[in-house]
């Protein structure tokens, strides 16, 4: 049997808690044997309480400790703990194997997916992206993640920059254009869910197109009439200057301008 | 029983003839008569040989006329009709009431929706925006829609060149930001696929959060060792502009600038 200890109580944290417990090899292959969190409280709702401590000195033997706290937490997390070799990993898309310090054996076990507080996921379909220094390291990484996941990838820290980087255009810059797309309804009295179906839709596109043969619109087919109309239309100058990037970047598909 | 003609064959013309021919009151209540396609080969499959005509003078008497035609093709169709006092009304979101002539009743009947050649779409969730000249024409317009979908709004032209232009950001430019995220990918040696269900979720999460409350990244938190991070990492020019740009966007809370 694999031990985890799972160390944070954040977003990342409180779904993996989640998924150790609910996963079905969950107490028989993999265990969550603990979670560590400053305030008990905050996890206490997702595992049993003799399994959560505050104290490091507490931290239980395992054979996997996945540091699950913000980017800039992870260094100090990995320092704090007492103990040496044993094989310690971190969550995050965008900090390197080494931010993790040399006493323990490091590695990565990195969901992509956004998290939302009290939105539940379907963890099953997480790609979950992992590195570590050696083939050991890595089998039982794969089991642990395995038990939660059915997509499981071998990234190096090179390629994680590049899916986080990736990730952020196709996420939290996306999300953005939601929010501009809700200002002009919300200017012109339009309800935003108007446009609901159709960002489904578009996301839901790409499943079996490649996103170029899926783009349309009017920058697009050269539609200069319906561009400059748009242009005309947009009062917010922000708005304009992203609708003028984004259109010349798809007129000129993708290339290096 | 309302009688309808539907004048053209490309993407939206084919899914209104499918959802006409499917609909829950198909033939009833609402009975789509007559197709006009210059081939008559391009519709063929969805509809009996003897509806399709591809001469004006063919075109039977209905109670609606839709012309499902490209933006700049509608005033030509509109111009072309053989008959007067009839109700035409175009599909556009792009193109005023008055592209219609003045020789018939004018109206909009849009379908607020990427539609995709070959890929089927669940009609009934897609919002149609209706606009007329007269009450009674609405109320037509309006029995029409409602055979074939459940989300029927009134939008008049002005709210609707605001739903066209708010479509860009979340369908054309959001589908660039996937391609984007390919690209990087593809210059990294990473599978595209790995971000799909990151895409997906952030789609889904709109459904429940409003899209200011769904945001996160760098750029929200402003975590600049990060966002320099992603600058430094950034090779092609333009999706270092796009990502400087959105960035601001994010940190500027959508403000003008």
């Amino acid at each position: 049997m694999v031990k985890v200890v799972i160390i944070g109580s954040g977003n990342v944290a409180q779904h993996l808690i989640a998924a150790f417990q609910n996963g079905p090899n969950s107490g028989t292959e993999i265990k969550l044997v603990q979670v560590y969190s400053r305030q008990i409280a905050t996890v206490s709702h997702l595992v049993e309480l003799d399994k959560i401590t505050n104290e490091w000195e507490s931290l239980m033997e395992a054979d996997l400790y996945i540091i699950a706290v913000s980017d800039d937490a992870i260094s100090l997390v990995a320092a704090a703990l007492p103990f040496k070799n044993r094989l310690v990993v971190h969550t995050s898309g965008s900090v390197p194997l080494n931010a993790l310090n040399d006493e323990n054996r490091k590695g990565v076990f990195y969901p992509l997916q956004t998290f939302t507080k009290n939105k539940p996921v379907d963890f099953t379909t997480i790609p979950i992206c992992l590195e570590s220094e050696n083939a050991t390291d890595f089998q039982l990484l794969s089991k642990v993640a395995k038990s939660i996941s059915d997509s499981i990838f071998a990234i190096n820290s090179q390629q994680r920059k590049a899916l986080h980087v990736a990730a952020v255009f196709v996420n939290n810059f996306t999300n953005h254009l939601y929010q501009i797309g809700e200002e002009i309804c919300q200017e012109h009295q339009v309800p935003f869910g108007i446009l609901k179906p159709l960002i489904t839709e578009t996301a839901n596109k790409i499943m079996v197109l490649s996103p170029q043969d899926a783009q349309t619109g009017p920058a697009k087919r050269n539609d200069t009439v319906t561009i400059e109309a748009h242009q005309a239309f947009l009062s917010n100058e922000n708005h304009l200057n992203i609708y003028n990037i984004l259109t010349q970047s798809i007129q000129h598909n993708g290339k290096k301008l």
